[in-house]
């Protein structure tokens, strides 16, 4: 059946008070605009952090009762919305995560997911913050349908991809925090946003399957002042099972956009280019190695 | 290092002296642009017989030492090409594969891959022409380097790709016949062309290793008259290894079109996106699996 969706691209607002103002508008505006879905970046009630390493943003880690995860449901069953974002999660002493969570259009905790494929370069010490998830690829039930939802650097993994669409799941959903480095020339920037497009909605076309993605905007700089910060963005996007674009991305949108997604269109998409079918899962155990040197000559 | 590449988009010619005339030609040109190696589609030297079952073609199948790639070889010693294709490869009685041949400059055969991936659509009878390829997905040694070849459906599958390029493989080459549906409208078949477009970009930038991909122009009827035949859709490229175009895709190329493709911008491109580190091998093993069902709620 046909499911509205909205894609919430949000900057980071310092002001805790105007952040949740925001992000509550363009959560009204979803319900106006008659989405049942609303997914949202990832890390949405926080800066972005991971600019650099340092001890304080441990403090703001917190349990999955916490504040955040408590305003989130309120929102959920306030707008009637099935909400998708991740925050970071204190799991105990010395285990934090980056945990995307997703609220039911009443309240409940539909599920989470821990982020699997934790990135580690300048301006992104994730590595340092987040204890890689150890809950796997498995997809959330909701009243919206069955949600393979990833975050952010996990979209460049096909891997993780594959993995929610054989367990199931009838949308992938990306939370994302990814913007360029300012001191890059914009061929650069062009380059990056366009393998970035490209290789989620090529999730989309291997698996049949339909791809929501939500970015942080604008420039948030780096505390430690070691780089020039990162400048978030944007680009969400929603693309159908064959990889189009339902939504197409657009750099300048502030707030709230919505698209119709027709699970029917998997099905029949399926039907034509049958990939799953004829997957050669008895020649795959090497995926599951770092890295093999295979005879030189056979 | 920089190594100058040509792909070849070729139409089918039902005279086959013609046919391997305007073969040799390209080749001749590849050498004169200073290419080291040829990319020519799939099954080069027949027409695309998979467009209806029949007993027929089975007579064209042919041994590794038979007439095609004795031809391939000596076109690679002649023009000084390292060259890759595919033919139709008869092993034994009742056992016959789509099998890529590379061919080294001195004209020896450098090794084969036999089409793992095998589709079955209506005017791709391919699971009835061709039993599944039993060598696994292990690349090419050559002078040009480590190649991993794969055919046409092959290029669907981000396992094909991934276990290629863990194997260390440097180029992944796709010779390819696709093409459209004369009856679908042209928003399908601009559809159709932007997945495989995509997906094959995607390969490149999930695994940082360029692709190449040469594929069938021109319309070949369907000799059973069943369906409406094919409509080889060109656009046969080069892309870098962020998914970067270093030879567009064009419709109307005929014959053979370069690119230089350096090997140390994999390297580069692997330090500033290392997906390879960050793989969760551990977290993988369900892709051997057809699909599964999760726990419905943890």
């Amino acid at each position: 059946m046909k499911r509205r969706v909205a894609v919430i691209d949000a900057t980071w607002e310092s002001d805790p008070g105007r952040h949740r103002q925001v992000l509550e508008a363009a959560l009204r505006e979803a319900q106006t605009q008659g989405a049942e879905l609303a997914l949202l970046p990832e890390l949405i009630f926080l800066p972005y952090f991971c600019q650099s390493p340092s001890r304080e943003p441990f403090a703001w880690a917190e349990a999955l009762e916490g504040p955040s995860v408590t305003l989130l449901a309120r929102w959920a069953k306030t707008f009637g919305l099935v909400i998708v974002t991740s925050i970071f999660e204190r799991r105990t002493a010395g285990v934090y995560h980056n945990t995307a969570v997703v609220l039911e259009r009443n309240g409940s905790l539909a599920g989470i997911y821990r982020k699997m494929h934790i990135p580690e370069d300048p301006g992104y010490f994730e590595k340092y913050y987040f204890t890689p998830g150890d809950l796997g690829f498995v997809p959330i039930d909701t009243s919206v349908g069955r949600l393979g939802v990833l975050i952010c650097w996990d979209q460049w993994f096909p891997e993780a991809a594959r993995l929610m669409v054989l367990a199931g799941a009838q949308l992938l959903l990306y939370p994302t925090a990814i913007g360029w480095n300012p001191d890059d020339p914009q061929p650069t920037w062009d380059q990056e946003l366009e393998a970035w497009l490209t290789i989620q909605r090529a999730h989309a076309i291997a698996n049949g399957c339909p791809v929501l993605t939500a970015n942080r905007m604008g420039f948030e700089a780096d505390p430690s002042g070691q780089t020039p910060g990162i400048r978030f963005w944007g680009h969400g996007f929603v693309a159908g099972a064959m990889g189009e674009y339902l939504l197409p991305p657009q750099s300048d949108s502030v707030g709230i956009r919505v698209a119709d997604v027709d699970d029917r269109a998997t099905e029949r998409i399926r039907q034509i280019w049958p990939f799953l079918r004829d997957r050669r899962i008895d020649a795959y155990p090497k995926l599951l190695t770092r890295a093999w040197d295979p005879d030189p000559k056979k």
